[in-house]
């Protein structure tokens, strides 16, 4: 990381970057108003940084340890000069704002008729985004793969029926980006990008939906330790993209013998990752327990950990849902756990 | 597992508790409302149950394949014809009532100013229960392991200081049994004993101190799953004591790199086994997170969780404090707490 | 799965995959010696096997419960009459056969000249294929990501090094695929495509190298059970596409504190696969370990436990290596590991 | 540690002594042919080092980081002046000497007749030392302990087998103790005490078997790191015992799905547990993989891996075994398993 002087001028800066891209870096030129710093993405291994130091406008060249600087609440304070969260503003829904956003929707989008019905109890029961998944990642190939796995025609006409229930309803949408050649397409039609929580190591992945332009729903993968999560967000803010919202949705569970849950919920993750970075960090109850029984407590947890949201899925007749049947809820349960969680909040917020 | 008839006479349950008796197993005798039963508790290899089938006054042999049958709701309530959680009195507090328990106190006790002004201040702040280590598991035996090791008479003392903060300051007092030769020194002074996340499987100790007529504070080892939890906890049970306290502590973290904080705190636990069990569960923050800027943010979650109880380190000076220092807080914190977790049990209590 | 009778006439084996295929699952028809059996890929959640039981030719339709019965050992058994292992046959290497195969090169490749002495340095330590990597995987955006992040010309450039060096050193040649677009232009290059730990989930990278024609190198991930690797492996064997090696290069450690390895070898994976699957398996101490000192010790347990071939890091100069620097052995170390696993395979080949 | 002077008086060394133990540490003083070495043992919080450091014959303090410094290579590298590993003999046989040790017996004693007939035949085949359970450590309560459970005669008893066993059939025995009441019990009868997993932690018991005076077979817990096993370790040395054989039985398993093996044996554990402490290490492939058609196998990479020995539960008819039944071998199995070692072990002593 270099930090120009208060006073570096515009041709200063781009020679530095200029200086620094000769050897195969990327330069993130962020202007902070108390100072400007040139972060370096890609092999800094060759990067002469004595050299750099002595060139004009430079105040420092600073090793940055952390893996996860450009997405660090640490590293835009110190820089920009103060301590803000990042806020995005999607049809008039703000991620990461005052108050908790509740995502909803059913696991896979089945047929029109089931979207726009559960799109419209979700919304009566007060969720903000609306959920579906049309690319659904699954442990076996023998598996229902989405409606998206079908063809690229029974892919856009989910798509199609997605960003329909959103306009209807008046919420933004999200779906899952299992796959690079999927994200172009899906950007045509949704608000957010999910990225599931098996595709968190995809680096690849993570560059294409960093460069398509729209929100980021990003889940810590089952494995993975915080750093790691944080670390492989870095990869899609590195495209320039910060509208990264982070979702904690459980890991391994421990030992022998039954856990009783699917995964094991880090609800500490919560405010561990609003304190290491500045962007908003919602929980999904449904996957992380896959127990209907358990989504309203998990639910009511997560907001008084800190939660920005929750990632939920409901569906008006949850023992006929094709996928996670035994995970799913219906939308007079989200009503109650909506209202739970707003007086909760009320008391966490502080 | 033996059900007795409903009108089997007390010469015919003394038959089969005689009869099974020959063959090495111990009897557990449960005279519910509705139901008798006879438990098993040992080696039921070589038990004849077609045999016990047949004698009078027997209704039915069932083999039931929880580990956990003596601590379990569903056995509870099948034969005992209720559903009824554990309260466990002691001095006016209700574990496993209506409200949540705090307890609080130092990690170690250093001395008796030390602990006498820690017990006045977290009570004043609210507190029910008060804690202080006396023998100390450390990962070191070049660590300090509290005064208990310094010899028989230190021991005695540092437990006599306890029992008398308990009475002056009107709370019952817990402190950790960490090895057999311990439970009856321990039993002499306190209230509850409690066994440690590392002692979990030691079986041996289990015994004992479920023999030494003291309500028992029992934490879930770091790497067991809730099965194996509620398996060790039953034997506890199996020698007739049943005033367990479950506590969730934290589980190993998951990953490569940092997962910034000490242990994986498994919220779902909390729900999980008050389905499973009758009995009390609560949860430790301090060791789960070991990080001070936590406690309050993963309280106020496993109340929301539905926890009966909290557990918490408590120092009027945190950076003075022997062991764990980075993760013990301030009475005036604690009182912020129980603040904010009051009023999150009154929404989740439904 | 449908089993056909014995003597079913091709007529009727198309009948049921016609009809099967109704139902949007593609069908794997598989002719053995001694039946045929059409396995149903995708989603059977709609096929109405009821009515494919009555159809001509039908023997039985039997459900399989195992996700991975494509590849698994006892499917190709039980219907194809024989038990045989996979041989896959490149260049005059058999990677399966009667012999451990040893896959040797650098970590990352760096420039032409430091790749051709690497080649030819394993070649003559006795090393059977040639591995280099192009685009690789890493924690940390702000690290080296090979030569092929540089750019579509550097990406071919080092391909064609990497082709030339198994020209000239007569060893056919393995790099990693990293993300879809990748598939393809490595396929033109190379003979064995590997999809890497952390792509291990990534379905629908898995489904393009299927289809790439080409053999597949596929390594566990770091967090998943033995099954899971195995469900997965069985999305690039639902393409078609057998020659799949599968590769164990350890596992998540477990604990607090330091495990002095990088992760956890789980060497009984090998015996437990070959008895599941009829794949070649091989293992990769490099990874594993992540320590040059350990590299010798582990192969020879590696091969003592069955593996039937060995990934290892190798460099003229481990020190000065770009990545992993610290897992590298020299290729006289190579030499002495294949002297040594060439006579511990003789011992336990039994 | 106090590093005395070369020509330090015995009068010096006992100053330093009496003044450290004032502040409560123990002093575990080691005179090596180079130096004297006083470690301290215990709370080291308020020791005045800085006065310490000037006392007469006082060469060095050195702070050792390490939490495993009495059984660490280095330290007694450094001190003693010379690289020397453990060898610990009983009646004949070395235990950390040139040649792996055979540890072998049924898992739990059922009778004189089973003991006898097993010793009888482990021996032929190749055994050194006999084990055999008394006191099980079991997941449940339910399920059978032991003979050692049934009272104070049985245990008697049947340890009285175990010795008579031991004498005629010319091995050393060993047995597990699971609690501290246990362990004089057993060591009147035993050779070595055996400490298993789920006691490692268990400080206090590792006290008393450490003053036992017979070795001890310290088993590592399956949840703990390699740090952690040495530093537990460390609690049975800080008695003065050094005579401490490890064992590697297998770590939780990862991720979701079937791992196909009861535990994850790591046995890259063995190389580095042997370059960072100079005790002898043994596997337990029985627990370890749960799986009888796996012990040759990985017994094979056990040794390839450098064990300096195996323990392996045999029975004559192992489908008869009361406990753990799936993973007993024959006395021909452990023949073929003894012949392939020993070659395996020529192969990579080097």
């Amino acid at each position: 990381m270099i930090i120009m002087k208060k006073d570096a001028t515009q041709a200063e800066i781009e020679g530095v970057v200029a200086e620094a891209s000769k050897y195969g870096v990327h330069c993130d030129v962020s202007r902070g108003e108390v100072l400007t710093i040139i972060g370096l993405v890609g092999d800094e291994h060759k990067v002469p940084f004595s050299h750099l130091e002595v060139m004009p406008g430079v105040k420092e060249v600073r090793m940055i340890e952390t893996p996860y600087k450009l997405i660090s609440r640490e590293y835009n304070e110190a820089f920009q000069g103060k301590d803000e969260s990042r806020i995005i503003k999607l049809k008039g829904v703000e991620i990461g704002g005052a108050e908790p956003v509740y995502i909803a929707g059913p696991c896979a989008i089945e047929s029109r008729t089931q979207l726009m019905r559960i799109a419209e109890e979700v919304k009566r029961a007060g969720a903000h985004v609306l959920r579906g998944g049309i690319f659904k990642p699954r442990s076996s190939v023998h598996s229902f793969q989405g409606l998206g796995a079908k063809g690229a025609d029974e892919a856009r006409e989910a798509l199609s029926w997605l960003r329909e229930a959103g306009e209807r309803f008046e919420m933004p949408v999200v779906t899952e980006a299992r796959g690079e050649s999927q994200v172009n397409l899906i950007a045509e039609y949704v608000d957010i990008i999910q990225i599931g929580a098996r595709n968190m190591y995809d680096q690849d992945l993570l560059g294409y939906v960093g460069r398509a332009g729209k929100p980021v729903l990003f889940k810590r993968n089952f494995g993975a330790s915080i750093e790691e999560f944080l670390s492989f967000s870095e990869y899609i803010a590195a495209e320039g993209n910060r509208d990264i919202i982070l979702c904690e949705r459980g890991v391994l569970p421990i030992g022998k013998g039954k856990n009783l849950t699917r995964y094991t919920l880090d609800l500490a993750a919560v405010p561990v990752i609003k304190r290491e970075t500045y962007l908003p960090v919602i929980v999904d109850p449904s996957h992380a327990t896959g127990r209907r029984d358990l989504i309203r407590t998990m639910s009511a947890a997560a907001v008084a950990a800190g939660a920005g949201g929750l990632a939920i899925e409901v569906h008006y007749n949850p023992a006929e849902s094709w996928v996670d049947a035994q995970q799913a809820i219906t939308p007079a349960e989200l009503k109650d756990i909506i209202d739970d969680c707003r007086q909760i909040h009320k008391i966490v917020k502080g």
